[in-house]
């Protein structure tokens, strides 16, 4: 019998003891992360609310955004329950073995991770919309507080996140490891009976981000288009009717919909890592259950490695560089995940913690290369927007011409990145030679799990970062309708520009640690579908099949389809905002002379219907298609279908983010006065050049920020309901 | 020894006598449609040239577009060169039994793909260009007899184009059998040595294309955003010094692109199928090498059905509909295509008659297909044209959003299109007991090769109509320019819109026609390498490996990137076009007042200069990737790069082809005076949706037709370079 070192030093009688020893940090953690965030949700709560007229605009914000989530989740809990039971039944039908069983733990399961993930995403919400207004009022004595409230105020949704994924994987598990203890066959099975929890967070994931994609956009683009480009009032200006709207939408889509991406991408990852670390454990003979707690204890250190990262962040009142100390948060979790990774690896995993550890290298040196990517496609200081920005002087038609190359262009570094990444952690796996050889296929995809494990580990940071966007903008908003001084609003302009730079990289991350996570979670479909077969599988989905190249078709298609979908979404609700905005124009002359005061309320309203109504006819295609396939066309087509979709998904999300994030910046480029004519002059805003940047800017936004996002959950959602219904497709 | 019905009747000798036999159709047909070109040239060169100022205007399109082509062909054929040269000494350094022959096989027969391909297309566009004013000369007696000379005009070049690739394909077989005969063995190989010069005709295809889809849009963009928009004086507009650029692009771009893209398509696809015959011919014992012969045999007498077709179209002075007159061709073509196709099934081939003759009909029914998915959503009597125009009320953003949301959306019904015709005429290929189901998988692909030979058959109509596009459209540039009375201008510009919807649905079968060659292709490749591998490969290629997701990956990166270097070629191009023709306006006023004449000649200029060097690094990319591919990574994942590129080629064409398509058409239902606003009023030309729309028109410009239609040439490259280098591969 081999173990790590951790087997060695603490010699356990039985595998229980090791299941609680593996278990420990996740709890620990877990917990210590959840009191960290209401720590900071307190810290942050206590501040200063600010001056009376901030607080107006707060709570109408607030009471915008409350409402609108409780409207979306109870639709999306009346979708839940019904797939929930629906689901249930299937898969005890098709489920050979343990009928019945298998098929309520699936459903409990599901249930559980859509609540947990709807549950983090309102959480993290609330705070962020009660801290916009103190990151304004924190901004009347510097940029440093501000920089802290804002920061910690994303970091309760990025740490409640992680944690209740963790911990909801580790409690599901252990319920169902209940049944199996100490039997090695069903010891092995127990990961795949909670794939239903995975299920559940892409589910609600993929309804938050489409419908929060699209109330937020809706808004925006409703409000430029009449605010800025017809009446030529700035944004944020309170005459718009659609301010309150296009503020609100920051918080449902920015910060709720991302919760809920990065959720399901943790939890469907570190359930996918699971269950590729079930064919070591049996390689082991029932020895090392580390391999299938392997995820779960990375995860919990990725926690305190980003907890340590946030307090890292003290800035004094005056900040030069406020990306920099942002910054310097991250590079502190990064370190410290790179030593706790390290660790990890060699003291616990009984084989090849070497090579293992150097596949989480390459997984976190990945998410490095992504992070700098996406700055150099969509910062203004690179060739990319500069050349968007030089198109913008003859007018929108080429403006949008050079973003969508630029968007276009955008796949290629990253598709080296992950065909490097990829290409080398698995050969690193590969060659650890797991129990004699006996598992070289399984320990080279393992090596590709310990590589997206290792991107996982700063999430929580980054998707503090990513909050600290819509907080940042809210807070603009906010000094920008009450009146506040000019200083104060340039103040929170700088961080809101930070905010734009965070949000960017965070979809950047999210991107790339989908399209790692992607083999692994195709490999464990395989695992699974072994499970299901009569015959002995050869883990082979044959392209040369006719049926698995349609399945492969059908996914790409499924990917422009949605993205069509959503897109299109976005312009529909959009034009029913412009109709909304002008008509109030219209009907009362008061608004633009300042006189009477707009009724925010209707077009709160409306973006709440577009957005219920908008986010069905995607969110169903994404969830029928796939069935469809793997029902009529089984396993081999599904998996086609779920691999093509992956690649075609990944990179279409990178069109879209990067894209749309280079048209916003082209814009910034040039009302920033860094573009100008043959003769010298300034260009500036106001300019012909302005006014096609600011088109293709609004052309980007739905792509950015409705379909790129949605494409996240869009990837992992492929995967995790072809693993659950995956008994159908055999 | 079965043979089919010709077998029994012709009591051959020897297999010489077979060969000799199906040879007969292909050079019959093939010289008697060459004899047929050269008639309809006579015919069109001996009718009336028109006004004198008719004679300039085309002398200059003419001087432009020879003068283009030359320069253009002398960098193809220097490139072409050297390609040549490396790759015989590569093919003999790597290819293990026929060293040396094979290399030099491979070059000459290469080199003879390109000088046939460029032949085809520089005959094709001369008599185009020579019909342009004959076409603007008979307009002057009617909408009949314009039509006719513009439809011969065309089909000078659909003939040609299909004549000469079907005689070379069997010339360079011929040639390579000599060595062959007699030997089981090597006559099986012979069509694998011929690829090459399927790899020459997609070599130059990809160059023609790039160049002239540069050359034309470059030239568009910039006439319309200096002239149409800016100076505010209408299309073709004699003051507008890049409109003869423009013209001349129309034939270098529609016409000798296209020509080349079919010539490439019809050969790749021909000499493909004639590589999955090889493997029946190999289970017959070598008795019946009417399976290597079926797809020459199928092209001749699409040949003929095609020339019929063409003579169908004999309209009076008097047309009602333009269109339906063109249709009749198309549909007598159709019709006799069906009749040819069973009879040659189930006359030739010696097992499974009526089963491929099912699969031939699939083939010709989704060519249909294909035209009225294209016609409903790039035509403006449906929804999608519709929504766009809608959507251009507010403004260019909403119409950009709303396009490139169809765009997305096109890709759905193809993709169920091309996945039923696929599935379909497999299985019914597979359920062919062919010699005792010794062949059922090859049985099965080659139903999938005659579906695309089916649609093969009407390919010299479909580019007849096409090239009747650019000439229409010349002519009606002719008619303007040469001040011509009304009424012939109104002839030319209905004649122009028909032209514009047989070059959407030539796009429409290009792609469809691409898509149901590609798993043939792919076969094919399969086949290749089995040959090169010294154990026998399994003919899998098993996307659970890392390798082939990740040549897969990078085919589908390939697809973007190149798509991203297309556009901003012509976006690069239409910026100094747009440049020159501001600087000619500024320097002399006299331009605009109409006393002097613009320099169409520096204009001219501009756009050979800036097509040449932007067409460069495309086609680079094109090349190079799927060899590095295929050297670093191995064959199977050039088979993953090979199959998920083509994939995503197909639906990233049919996105650029027909969004570009639905963008042009919302244009032009605006200007047709079919968009109300909500009291009803016209919103017509030089309405705020109308400027909305140009700008939506200006952007589909490069997508429809730059990056689309190379990228129909880009999928079969990656076919056709994998296929020539596969001994590197292994």
């Amino acid at each position: 019998m081999r173990r790590g070192i951790v087997g060695q030093l603490w010699e356990w009688e039985s595998e229980l003891d090791q299941k609680i020893l593996y278990s420990l940090p996740v709890i620990v953690f877990g917990l210590l992360a959840i009191g960290f965030a209401f720590y900071l949700a307190r810290d942050v709560l206590s501040r200063d609310k600010g001056t009376p007229g901030m607080q107006d605009i707060s709570n109408r914000i607030y009471e915008g955004a409350i409402a609108y989530l409780n409207r979306q989740y109870r639709t999306i809990f009346s979708l839940a329950i019904f797939v929930a039971i629906l689901m249930g039944i299937l898969v005890a039908i098709f489920e050979q073995n343990h009928q019945v069983e298998r098929g309520i733990i699936t459903s409990l399961s599901f249930l559980a991770g859509a609540l947990l993930s709807g549950l983090s995403g309102f959480i993290g919400m609330y705070v962020a919309v009660k801290s916009n207004v103190r990151t304004a009022a924190a901004a009347q004595h510097g940029i440093g507080p501000a920089l802290t409230v804002a920061l910690r105020g994303g970091a309760v949704s990025g740490f409640l996140v992680m944690a209740l994924g963790l911990l909801g994987v580790l409690g599901v598990y252990g319920a169902v490891y209940q049944f199996a203890e100490g039997d090695i066959a069903r010891v092995a099975e127990t990961p795949f009976w909670i794939v239903g929890f995975a299920f559940g967070a892409s589910f609600v994931a993929l309804f938050a981000q489409l419908g929060g994609g699209i109330y937020t956009k809706a808004a925006d683009v409703g409000a430029d288009l009449v605010g800025k480009v017809e009446a030529g009032i700035p944004e944020d200006d309170p005459r718009n009717p659609a301010v309150i709207a296009d503020l609100v939408g920051d918080n449902v889509g920015d910060c709720a919909g991302r919760g809920a991406d990065i959720f399901e991408s943790s939890t469907a990852e570190i359930i996918g890592a699971m269950i590729l670390g079930v064919a070591l454990y049996q390689a082991s003979g029932g020895d090392d259950i580390a391999w299938i707690f392997f995820p779960l204890v990375v995860g919990a250190f990725g926690l305190l490695a980003s907890m340590v990262g946030v307090l890292f962040v003290r800035p004094g009142a005056e900040v030069k560089d406020a990306m920099g100390e942002l910054n310097k948060g991250f590079y502190a979790t990064a370190a410290l995940s790179f030593v706790f990774l390290t660790v990890i690896c060699l003291t616990m995993l009984p084989e090849g913690g070497w090579q293992f550890a150097l596949c989480g290298w390459i997984g976190i040196l990945t998410s490095f290369a992504f992070v700098y990517i996406t700055q150099y496609y969509t910062a203004g200081s690179w060739r990319p927007v500069k050349d968007i920005a030089e198109a913008s002087k003859t007018g929108p038609a080429t403006n949008i011409i050079s973003g969508i190359s630029v968007g276009f262009e955008t796949t290629g570094l990253p598709a080296i990145t992950i065909s490097v990444a990829l290409l080398s952690s698995y050969w690193l796996g590969e060659n650890v030679d797991a129990y004699a050889g006996a598992a070289t296929i399984s320990s080279g995809i393992f090596g590709t799990a310990v590589a997206t494990m290792g991107m996982l580990m700063t999430a929580a940071y980054i998707l503090a970062m990513d909050t600290f966007g819509p907080i940042t903008d809210n807070a603009g908003g906010i000094v920008e309708m009450s009146d506040a001084p000019e200083s104060i609003r340039a103040i929170t302009d700088e961080l809101d520009s930070v905010g734009n730079t965070t949000k960017a990289l965070t979809k950047g991350y999210a991107v790339g640690s989908a399209s790692l996570a992607a083999f692994l979670l195709f490999s464990a479909f395989l695992d699974e579908i072994q499970r299901f077969s009569d015959e002995p599988i050869s883990r082979v989905v044959n392209l040369a099949e006719p049926t698995v190249f349609v399945g492969g078709l059908i996914g790409a298609t499924l990917v422009f389809v949605f993205s069509s979908l959503a897109i299109r979404a976005v312009g529909r609700a959009a034009g029913d905002m412009i109709e909304e905005v002008r008509r109030q124009f219209r009907a009362d002359p008061g608004i633009m002379a300042g006189t009477s005061i707009p009724d925010y309320r209707r077009c709160v309203d409306i973006s709440v219907r577009s957005a219920l109504r908008e986010m069905i006819a995607p969110g169903l295609l994404a969830l029928i298609v796939p069935i469809l396939v793997g029902v009529i066309l089984k396993w081999e087509a599904a998996a086609g279908m779920l691999m093509v979709g992956t690649i075609v998904g990944v990179l279409m999300a990178i069109v879209l983010n990067n894209g749309g994030g280079a048209w916003d910046n082209a814009k910034k480029y040039i009302e920033a006065g860094n573009l100008k004519d043959d003769n010298g002059n300034v260009l500036g805003k106001g300019s012909e050049a302005h006014a096609a940047a600011v088109v293709g800017d609004t052309v980007g936004d739905p792509w950015k920020d409705t379909a790129g996002p949605s494409l996240h959950v869009l990837i992992k959602l492929l995967a995790t309901i072809t693993l659950v219904l995956s008994p159908l497709f055999v």
